[in-house]
C-alpha cells in the first residue's frame, strides 16, 4: 500500500458512482480510522462531462483506460457497467497491479472465471460486493461468515426493480405495464428494464452466489430463467385468496451430488419470511449445516446502498493489504463444476390458472388429466365467471411434480375442448423455515 | 503463521466447544481450500476429564494455561466461560504472541478494552463474532461491511433462551416459570438462568455491538436493563389483542450527541419484521447513512451455529495473517466515549396495565393522571372482572414520554383508592421500517 493512503481510481460516475464519491468525501476521518488509512479517489474516469468540484484534487479523464494506467492508482472502481469496456478496462487494471471493485454483476457472471484467476495471478484483490443485492453483505457472508459450512441451499429476492413492480401490482392492484414505467421514471428501472423484467439480472447474481456457496465456476448460462412480464393482476390477486404472494425469486440448492438454479415468480405461503419482502429491498436466505438458517435483508437497490459496499471492498482492501483470501471463497482453480439438474427435471408445487367454459363435466376432466399423471390436487379454486367473460377462471394448487410432467399435463389439459389455450404456471415454494 | 498450518489450541469443551471440534475435523478440506492452508487443533485444554477419540492427535491438558503457553499453538479458542479464570488465560495467550477467538461475551463486554488493547500492542487478533447473535455475522456486518456507514441504531433481539420462553408463552399461553424449566432441560438455557433473563446476557452483547456501531469504549455497566421475568401471560394476551407481540429487545441509539442504552421487554406492532422473530432465532436491526436499514435473522445459540462463528473467526484469521484491523473497527485509543442518555430520560410510547375496581369515576381519575402530566393516550382497554377476581383490568397504550414521567404518573395512578398497588409498565417500540 502506499505511504500516501489508498488510491482510488473510480470510472463512472452515475447514480453508485456519485453515492461513493460522496461517501469517501463525507466519512472519510471515519474510514482512515477503520482502515488505518486515508482512502482517497485519485482519478475520476468519466465518459461524459463531469462537474469537478465534485472530485476535489482528482485528476478526470475522459478516457478510463487512463485511470488503469495510472501509478498514482491503487484500486480501480469500476462503475461503467456492460461487459466490454468494463472488462477491458479491468483487466489493464489488473496488469498494472491494481486491486479492483466492481458492482458489475453481468461481468463477474459471465467473465468472472477469467477476471478472478487474472487477479489471483498478478496478486491483486478483485471484489464485487455490490454486485448482488446492494447493500446487504452476502457475499462476505458467505464468503467468510460461513466459511466452515457445507452451504446446501440460497434463495432470495434479488432484483429489487422486479419486487417493486410485484409489491405494486400485489397491493395496489396496478397493471405491469404501469407500474414499470414508474418504476423507469424514479429511476429504479433502466431506460432498457429487459434485463430486470426478464430474469437476466436476477440469474447473473444468482450464479455468483451459487459459485461462493457451492465452490462452482461461473456460469451465466446456469439458472432455468423466468421473468415477471407474463404475471397479470388477476393471479396476484388468486394467490392472495389462497394465502399466498407472489415474489420473484432467485434459488440454488443442492441436489444429491447435482445443482439447480432457477430464477422465476414463486408463489411463498405469506406467513413465510420472503414473502414479507417488499418493494425495493432484497432478501437472501442461506442454508448451512452448521450454521442453520440465516436471512439477510435490506436494499436491493439505490445509489447509497449500492455505493456502502463498494466503500466496505474499498475498506477491506485497505485493512488487508497482504490479501483477504480468495474472490470466490476458494481459488479458481480449486472450483468444481457440477452437473446441473435438468430445467424439466427441477420439482416443486405448483399454481395453475386456467379459463374454460362454465360447463358441467370440465372440472373433472381436468382433474382426471392430473389423476392420470400422478399429480395431486392441494387445493381448487372455482371462480364464476365476471360479468365481461364467458370464461371461469379455475385455479389449482398442486403438490411436488416436475416441470416436465406439468408440461406434459398442461398440454393434454388445454387440449380439452372447454379448455381455452392460454394459461398461468407458477411454481410454489413453501420453505420450511 | 507456520508452516504446518494454522494450529489451534480450545479450551472448553462444553456444547460449543464440541461442536467446534466436530466442524475442524469434518471440515478440514473445504476449510484448508478456503483458508489457504490447514486449520486444526494441536492441544485441547478441559478441567475435566474428555473422551480422547474426538480430538486426534491433539495434545490434552488439564491446566488450559499449558495451552495458552505450547509453542504449538498459534490461535487459542476461549469456550470456558466466566470473567476470571478465561481473562487470565486470554492475557497469558496474548502474551505469548498467540491470536484468541472467543465467544465470551461477559469477558468482552467487562474486560474487552483491556484485552483488545493489549492484542493491539502484542501485534495478534483478538475476536469474538460467536459473543453475539451466535451464528449471525452480526460483527463482521458492523465493522466490515458498514465500514462506511454512520450507524444511528442497532437494535435486536440478542438473547435466545428468552426469546424461546416469550414465544412459548405467547403462543402456548404457559407461565413463565414451566417454560423456564423446559429451556433449562434443552439446553437452551444455564442450570442459573439469571444473566438470560435479568438482561444481563442481552446487555453485555449490546455493548458489544454499540461499541462498534458508535466507535465506543465498551462499557458494561451502560445499558438501562430489565429482564422478562415479570412477563404475565396476562401482559402478553392483552398485547396480542391489541396487535403487538412483547420481545426482549436490545436498543442503542444515537440521540444527538448522546447514546441511549437499553435492554427490556418491548411491545412492538405484529406486522413488524422483529416481532415475527421466534424461539430461539436472534435478530439484529442496524441502520446506517448509507445502506439504510440491514436485518439480519438466524439461530442466537445452539452449539453447531455458535461454533460456525467460531471457525469463521479462525478462518479470517488464517485468511488475513498480516492482520485484519481493529477489534472493535477503530483501535481502543481512538475509541471516544458518549454521554450515555440517562435512563429517566429515555423516552418510548409505553404499555401500562392496571387493576382497579369496577366504580364509576376510576377512569376518568386516571385519565386526569395522565392529562396533568400531558401523556396522551394511544388506546385504551378495559376489560370486565374475571370470575375470581373484583377488579378490573385496565391497559392503556400511551403516546411518547420520558421514564421519569411515567414513574410520576404510576405513583399518583396507584395513589388513587380505587386502583391497586402492582401495575405493569413496558415500552413500546414501533420502529418505522
Amino acid at each position: 500500500m502506499s505511504i500516501g493512503g489508498l488510491r482510488v481510481g473510480l470510472c463512472g460516475v452515475g447514480t453508485v458512482g456519485l453515492a461513493t464519491v460522496k461517501i469517501l468525501r463525507d466519512q472519510s476521518a471515519m474510514l482512515a480510522a477503520r482502515c488505518s488509512q486515508t482512502v482517497s479517489i485519485t482519478h475520476v474516469g468519466a465518459r461524459r462531462e463531469v462537474p469537478h468540484q465534485d472530485y476535489a484534487a482528482a485528476r478526470i479523464s475522459r478516457d478510463v483506460m487512463d485511470v488503469a494506467r495510472d501509478p498514482n492508482v491503487d484500486v480501480l472502481v469500476e462503475l461503467i457497467g456492460g461487459t466490454t469496456v468494463a472488462r477491458d478496462l479491468i483487466k489493464l487494471a489488473i496488469e498494472q497491479g491494481k486491486h479492483v471493485v466492481t458492482a458489475n454483476k453481468a461481468l463477474i457472471a459471465e467473465h468472472g472465471n477469467e477476471l478472478i484467476l487474472l487477479a489471483e495471478q498478478a496478486g491483486v484483490q478483485l471484489r464485487f460486493e455490490a454486485a448482488v443485492a446492494g447493500g446487504i453483505p452476502v457475499i462476505k457472508t458467505l464468503r467468510e461468515a460461513m466459511a466452515a459450512n457445507d452451504v446446501s441451499e440460497v434463495a432470495g429476492i434479488i432484483n429489487g426493480t422486479g419486487n417493486f413492480i410485484l409489491t405494486e401490482m400485489t397491493t395496489k392492484g396496478r397493471s405491469y405495464e404501469d407500474v414499470l414505467a414508474e418504476a423507469q421514471a424514479l429511476g429504479y428501472a433502466e431506460a432498457d428494464p429487459t434485463f430486470d423484467v426478464d430474469g437476466t439480472d436476477a440469474a447473473h447474481k444468482l450464479v455468483i452466489l451459487a459459485s461462493l456457496a457451492f465452490g462452482l465456476p461461473l456460469d451465466a448460462e446456469a439458472p432455468v430463467k423466468q421473468g415477471i412480464q407474463s404475471i397479470t393482476p388477476e393471479d396476484l390477486e388468486f394467490a392472495a385468496s389462497m394465502g399466498y404472494r407472489v415474489k420473484h425469486l432467485g434459488i440454488a440448492r443442492r441436489q444429491g451430488d447435482r445443482v439447480e438454479m432457477r430464477v422465476h415468480p414463486t408463489l411463498i405461503p405469506e406467513e413465510k419470511q420472503l414473502a414479507n419482502v417488499d418493494g425495493v429491498l432484497n432478501a437472501v436466505m442461506i442454508k448451512g449445516d452448521a450454521v442453520g438458517e440465516l436471512v439477510l435483508v435490506g436494499p436491493g437497490a439505490g445509489g447509497a446502498a449500492t455505493a456502502s459496499a463498494v466503500c466496505a471492498d474499498l475498506a477491506d482492501i485497505a485493512r488487508t493489504a497482504a490479501g483477504s483470501g480468495p474472490a470466490l471463497g476458494v481459488p479458481i482453480a480449486q472450483l468444481k463444476s457440477q452437473a446441473l439438474v435438468p430445467a424439466e427435471d427441477i420439482e416443486s408445487e405448483w399454481y395453475v390458472r386456467l379459463a374454460a367454459s362454465d360447463c358441467a363435466g370440465v372440472m373433472s376432466d381436468i382433474t382426471q388429466v392430473l389423476a392420470n399423471h400422478d399429480v395431486s390436487i392441494e387445493s381448487l379454486l372455482q371462480n364464476p365467471p365476471r360479468e365481461d367473460q364467458t370464461t371461469v377462471s379455475i385455479v389449482l394448487l398442486t403438490q411436488v411434480a416436475s416441470a416436465s410432467v406439468m408440461t406434459a399435463v398442461m398440454q393434454e389439459i388445454t387440449a380439452l375442448t372447454e379448455v381455452e389455450k392460454e394459461f398461468t404456471l407458477l411454481r410454489v415454494e413453501a420453505f420450511d423455515q
